[in-house]
């Protein structure tokens, strides 16, 4: 087929890049940095967001849309803020264009020079602070929780579709509360919608936890997170939600009267998740043909192929097939169906293996004898001959079968591929192989040297962490558990 | 009550603006000309953009995402493009702040300069086109129907919340054809769309026409708009489909192959609504006691408010409301519940009138002991006594019925604001007062004087203009059709 990608053992990077550009996914643009989100993997992007969104909804979450500039000086509000996200960003200082002198092109108008220069968000806590000083004066206009969808920009170096780039696609949840414990209820509450979303929508198993402070985001007092192995067996971590203490309400001076008539300091939450998701869901269970989608997220969950010679045989496999499409759709069940005189059968078997379209009905003149369809699924490639009559039954069966089957996999990847270490040397072994958890001492020190001379960082102390005393595999002090150790992304 | 806003006659322009802040629709940022979409406006731009987005996959188009940044010589490809938009932009020069030396802020790095300076998008034909160039080559390829909802940025002087912004929100539709006439076709069924979407669900009546050559957009070959009329008489241009022709394919190189081996450039077409049209739907229907919402796009379409002294009274008022609720629920109906002690009924009418919800609920220990509710409108603010088995499906009616009459009641109000002129003495006054229609002689300098001396534009050239032989009121010129005129927004 025109379309092939290289095997994952071959390249597992390139095979990644050319699975996400020849799926029709996405693709880089002109702008350095920045992608092109193509249709099919919008429209893939669209049902994860449809999903999450719902979830926000339903935790008593609103939308809400704040603007895509901050003004320089809001940047250095929060102290650590500052340090983790005002310097590789893209900077507005000019408002105006003209003409220039051989009117041929444009140049930047340096009349037209803003007094403070605009950053575009990294990030909205400043911006979004500064409203709600406004908007917060008494318990009553607590507690205030909103969400946005919106597009940002980091200037990133190395650029990979999806995984890093320097505009992408998420949301931010930003909320504030009149107690510690409600704040830090909420933020843990966001943690598992996450999770929730993850291990069943993506079908993306993941390790809850908190990150060490060395890996906290700039302007939070702790950092949670979920935390996914993929093929390649690094780590990719799906999303974070942050306690931010009172750290941007005292920056932007944010207090709230109580009922009891005491002025206190609102206590504030973050929370994100971004089309980084996308490269998550391609890389956990995509294969060497190509992508390998979970029912639920599938734009297209199922495509009809017509296999025939004749018109006569075509006009009757149409007829059999607008039914079925229609009884589809009765079930809730996406379908489509390639009637397309420019490509042969197996040209389309090839294009949907590489869509990952999750099941696959082929019908053909001896189906038109027998009253049969092919089905085919996708993750397993497994064919089976099905009675007319029980295939709408059957796909909805294989819908729930393959959407666990396909997280089972991923779970058993993950166990297969996670290990304990006890000492230095067989940590640098494991850490070639996976998931390691290891004993840890606890200091900043300890982990920036691990990370050094491994490329292994901690990904995060796991929620679920037993207590067990034991010794730092680098320094063989003291420590009382398990963290979770990996090569990321 | 506190929040009371300033009646239309007394300051129309006022009237508006305290009414989308106290309505919580939005407010200014302290970025100057970027507003803050409140969650309230949030929610029924909300419900616009899932209409409108469902309209769009009806008419078979798909949404991708393409980059916030354009390179500067990508502006001047197109001639006439780059003189419409190339010169109030934000123009991104650098990539990265440091810490100044006094180390309490960040200043731009001037080693961080951007070798070509980036434009956030004022619109996305040229990034777009630039992409299609690789995306077709064949007939096979087309049509190309695609449709992005974004942030777009135009450095505006005048700001007014969401009819005139920096940052506004919008969908933009980029569409490519192999021939002229389904282009042209494709243009008028968009404009169709968009029509069917502000009368039926905005309830806001509009007339389709063409813009002259001066009001065109800049790049299109033929700009086709809706016009409604607000209830200060002056003209909001509520959306616009753009007939490109050949030329974004002729500056991006974008040709393909017809079936018959033949090469030709594509022909295209544009075409976007913005959050301008929450203004047209502000200004259109409210009035001095707040919004007037149509029900299809009210986020809240029925509120009920108990009215009571005991704690008695108030659990078997809630009990009577929960079942309420599940019957309105089951009906697709949406509705809240207002069970808050901390304010009386009297404000939470307020409240909601101004917020527009447009069914309010009130029951009290009378309505107990009869089996009744009271039910008010909010657009004609009639109370109705009706019994309580008899509410749902009252409410249901009701919401039909507001829907078609507050319609009806702008569709009057422009009736009666709507004048023919023969003579530009006539013309001067009628203009003064609403939509006139005039013979015009069809030059840009007729036009620009008429609008320098009355500053009123030609709104469109109507698509269903009557064949009617007169004089252009300005240079008694023979003409063939009245065009409309109106001061505009």
């Amino acid at each position: 087929m025109a379309k092939a990608i290289p095997s994952r053992s071959e390249d597992y990077s390139l095979w990644y890049n050319e699975l996400v550009k020849k799926a029709g996914l996405a693709e880089n643009s002109q702008v350095r940095g920045c992608m092109v989100i193509k249709p099919y993997g919008f429209a893939i992007w669209e049902k994860m967001q449809q999903t999450l969104d719902q979830m926000f909804k339903d935790t008593g979450h609103e939308n809400a849309y704040f603007p895509l500039f901050i003004p320089k000086s809001f940047l250095s509000r929060e102290a650590d803020h500052v340090e983790g996200f005002a310097k590789e960003c893209a900077v507005v200082t000019h408002y105006r264009l003209k003409t220039d002198e051989s009117k041929k092109g444009v140049v930047v108008d340096p009349n037209a020079r803003l007094e403070e220069e605009l950053i575009v968000r990294p990030t909205s806590e400043t911006v979004i602070w500064d409203s709600y000083k406004n908007w917060i004066q008494s318990y009553r206009d607590l507690p205030l929780k909103i969400n946005q969808w919106a597009n940002v920009v980091r200037w990133e170096l190395r650029t990979r579709l999806f995984l890093r780039t320097a505009e992408f696609l998420w949301q931010e949840g930003h909320t504030a509360h009149a107690t510690k414990q409600e704040a830090v209820e909420e933020t843990e509450l966001m943690l598992n919608v996450y999770a929730d979303f993850v291990e069943n929508f993506m079908a993306v198993p993941v390790i809850k936890g908190v990150k060490t402070p060395s890996e906290r985001f700039a302007g939070a007092v702790d950092t949670y997170c979920i935390e996914a192995i993929m093929q390649d067996r690094k780590a990719l971590q799906a999303g974070t939600s942050h306690f931010l203490g009172q750290n941007f309400a005292k920056a932007f001076d944010v207090k709230f009267a109580a009922k009891d008539g005491k002025e206190d300091f609102v206590w504030g939450t973050s929370w994100g998740v971004s089309t980084r998701l996308m490269g998550a869901l391609i890389m956990a269970h995509s294969d060497d043909d190509g992508l390998v989608l979970p029912p639920k997220l599938a734009p297209i969950q199922v495509v009809i192929v017509p296999i025939y010679k004749t018109e006569e045989e075509f006009s009757k496999i149409t007829e059999v097939v607008s039914g079925l499409t229609a009884d589809l759709k009765a079930r809730g069940i996406s379908s489509k169906y390639d009637d397309r005189d420019t490509q042969k059968p197996g040209w389309k078997f090839a294009e949907y293996e590489l869509k990952g379209v999750p099941a696959r009905i082929a019908i053909g003149p001896r189906d038109l004898e027998n009253g049969t369809v092919e089905i085919a699924r996708r993750d397993t490639k497994e064919k089976s001959t099905i009675e007319l009559g029980d295939a709408v039954s059957y796909i909805a069966d294989l819908m729930e079968e393959m959407q666990t089957s396909i997280y089972e996999k991923a779970l058993n990847f993950r166990s297969e591929n996670t290990y304990e270490a006890d000492s230095y040397e067989e940590f640098k072994e494991l850490v070639e192989k996976g998931f390691v958890y290891a004993h840890w001492d606890g200091t900043d020190e300890t982990e920036e040297k691990i990370k050094e001379e491994t490329k292994a960082t901690i990904r995060c102390i796991p929620l679920d962490q037993k207590k067990e005393d034991g010794k730092c595999i680098f320094t063989g002090k003291p420590s009382s558990g398990r963290v979770l150790f990996a090569r990321a992304y």
